[in-house]
């Protein structure tokens, strides 16, 4: 018998299975160097101890993407090694801080499954938790995939689609109570604008535009130890679908949240992930823009020092985003349109 | 005179000679975060310091090929800068564990000589040793190369070629005693197979592929601080013998034994590197695949929690690897194999 | 109104003007790492932990030329986002050693100020200092820029031009106090040549060749958080006067003085930068090669074991530099030189 890993195909799943994921990894200042120098992001509250630290933490936290990224990366190898699309994620909501040296595991439950109508496929919906190593979650979000049977026309459980919220509802947001906004320095920063200086429905073209070579998005989806074959494997893919490796959407996330910081350089720390979409796919050598409207706006409780904004934020392939780019009068993305991701910061005010 | 080092040529080698090498390097957790992102590397006991606790040590230990490939590049500008073709390795054996923070050294012992019958080039063994900051041996391994004479036809030294082990005796392989596989958790670590599963003469295709850039093996290999010019000037290399660049091979090694994870993701440790040839180069662009065979398996003495496995694993460019390229009946490499290396792991049972 | 940045024009500067950078950036072993792996550069103090202690630091320093780009990063989102081109550096001070673990910030006065006859762009001077967490000067220097005036033909102000001199002067020069080359040991640090061995006029050629790719510069760049737009934007660049993205100047920098460690390995510490021209651009897939002139030597202050060197760094791109290329008899630089920087090194006696 194979010791190889072949993935787990549709039939594999049933509602209420719970797995642990292999690799526990802990995050270093190595793995936020990297990322740094993959991403450009440039908020001061990832980059500078003594920001943070004045900010009421010990140390610079790990970016909430690269969290993300690490934690979903666990989750391929059983969920989403024979999946076609990765359809939508719902209900991410990171709860307590990374720090460099904190170690990250990851269990899923299957909680919803549902054939599609070809019978060669079904949708999976997994709940997955990021833990510490002091067994705290840190991260919780469900998260869909399009898989293959492993036999078309076998047979298929009932289908069961779990009810997901379009919204993190805003008391639902969890802002770390160390983190204490009242000493904040908007000139270290980088941005004059606070929480109150937003407006629902201001839209920001973030302007610069950032090219991704093969070697980067390569390079970050292996720090996420993410082994979906379709990122690294340009021998085979030279005959699949597209010809060529397809980046990472989690790499497209970050360079978009990276550029976000014209516009937004005090939205410091995500708060929850509502959903998100991977429009198009990006391949090495595009360029991505990135503009953001500000969908809500939220007080988050018994908080004076901070609020909470709800974000769309939108990347495009080649294509500068001045003029706001998204659909047409039919509902269809604009063809430039790359990613279109829903999500809360906090912002202090 | 010069300042420039112009490496040494064949005739400045004789038996016995003692080499130090330049430049001590301390070992960080930065180091090992971009090696796992240019190799992809998922193995536990390197990736978490939680689950290296918990099987004795103080935290993740520095991957093997890591700290092989940083005392092999010391070794360069002294042995090897003036190499035609780097030929063997053998008697290879880790005895200690590298931590981030420890600092590598390396020496090395000319221990023969042979001229070719060319008198244009000869062949230099050397056994090198790694030692940490206290002086304690970390590595300790024997290689050999082609050198250029600086003069075709100059007197040569009497043939001496050293008597090496095809294979590290068992005997002699060193797990530390510290590492102990008793709460060894297969979950985390990624497969259910261990030492007792694996008979000789398995043989384990690692399925997935792995395309490297030109950016990332120049990345790795100037991380070791390795200057074998053939890796890094695309000026000279275009009117070279390839035209290009040739990658390190130690990065092949790397990504071939990343990519054994699927299959033998319990092989947490290089124990020894019995042998080892690189058989045709690796360029940009080209995508490894890899399997391996169970050569033989023993029991490490006075140790039930675990046992070595000898391996040989295989890689091969643009080819996947479910049919086990070797070599032809007449004996002769499949062309595509690229890497045929013999080492042993520790495993747990 | 818009909250993207766009730049400062040239009317927005006045004389005396100051101005705080954003991001605060905590230094660490992983920017180190990346660094390394960016570079190559083998110089033992910034290698290797023991080293430094042995010449009395606390462990390794971070290299100088990545504190400068980090510092030098902070300041074009304030000063150089709408450069034309960057002309000049000078006075440029090392005063005080990095660590990993430290956070730079960075703040700049505008000290002159010059329109160009076609009133469409001016001169801005700089005068940047980088500081510590704890409000120490690591780094000063003055570096003037051409930026574009938002409206050509807007009334500038008198023309300004900073006194700078034309050298650091020896007795400005700062050897940290700590730092004491006693024990120094040749052999570790890879050169047998000290501070005696080299004779004003000498000069070396660095001999090796470093190819530069899009992935390698661009994580560089996007490390020290250098937002300037010809560096990362291929969509925009193909359109501009290259058709391509531009190498950040630093980066060549730092592969050139890489490079010098064959020739000057003792060179362990960059004092000052004197001047330095970027003189041509670098892009993707050239390779850089590098020679160095011995411009003047300097005893420093009450110190017996080292002594500086005044260095000029040339730095060529697919040309060798085995016969020094520079200028022709007209003083017209060679076509295929880069970089011509001039600086002082400290090196033991």
């Amino acid at each position: 018998m194979t010791k190889t890993n072949p993935g787990n195909f549709f039939e594999d799943f049933t509602v209420g299975q719970k797995i642990v994921h292999a690799t526990p990894r802990t995050v270093t200042s190595g793995d936020v160097a990297l990322y740094t120098a993959l991403t450009g992001s440039r908020f001061a509250l990832t980059s500078s101890d003594p920001f943070a630290h004045r900010l009421g933490l010990s140390r610079a936290p790990v970016d909430d993407l690269l969290v993300f990224h690490i934690v979903f990366g666990k989750t391929v190898p059983d969920i989403s090694l024979n999946a076609v699309a990765n359809l939508g994620y719902a209900e991410a909501r990171f709860l307590r801080q990374v720090f460099p040296g904190d170690t990250l595991t990851a269990h899923s439950e299957v909680i919803g499954l549902k054939e599609n109508s070809s019978g060669k496929t079904g949708i999976v919906y997994v709940r997955t938790v990021g833990m510490n190593q002091n067994a705290e979650t840190m991260l919780s979000y469900v998260r869909w995939v399009m898989v293959l049977k492993r036999a078309a026309g076998a047979p298929a459980p009932a289908p069961r689609v779990p009810d997901l919220a379009p919204v993190v509802a805003a008391a639902n947001l969890v802002v770390p109570d160390d983190l204490d906004f009242s000493g904040y320095d908007t000139a270290l920063a980088g941005s004059p604008y606070l929480w109150q200086d937003y407006g629902v429905g201001t839209r920001i073209d973030h302007a610069d535009g950032m090219t991704v070579e093969e070697a980067e998005h390569a390079l970050a989806t292996r720090s996420y130890q993410n082994t979906a074959r379709v990122h690294f494997n340009q021998f085979t893919e030279s005959t699949g679908r597209f010809g060529r490796r397809l980046i990472y959407g989690g790499h497209v996330m970050s360079i978009a949240r990276a550029l976000s910081f014209n516009g937004l350089g005090n939205g410091q720390k995500i708060l929850a992930i509502n959903g998100g979409a991977h429009i198009a796919p990006l391949f090495a050598g595009d360029t991505i823009f990135a503009w953001s409207e500000v969908l809500d706006k939220a007080v988050v409780k018994e908080r004076g020092d901070c609020g909470a904004l709800r974000l769309r934020l939108v990347a495009a392939k080649d294509r500068p985003c001045a003029d706001f780019p998204l659909k047409d009068d039919g509902g269809a993305y604009d063809p430039a349109v790359i990613l279109d991701l829903d999500y809360w910061v906090v912002m202090p005010r």
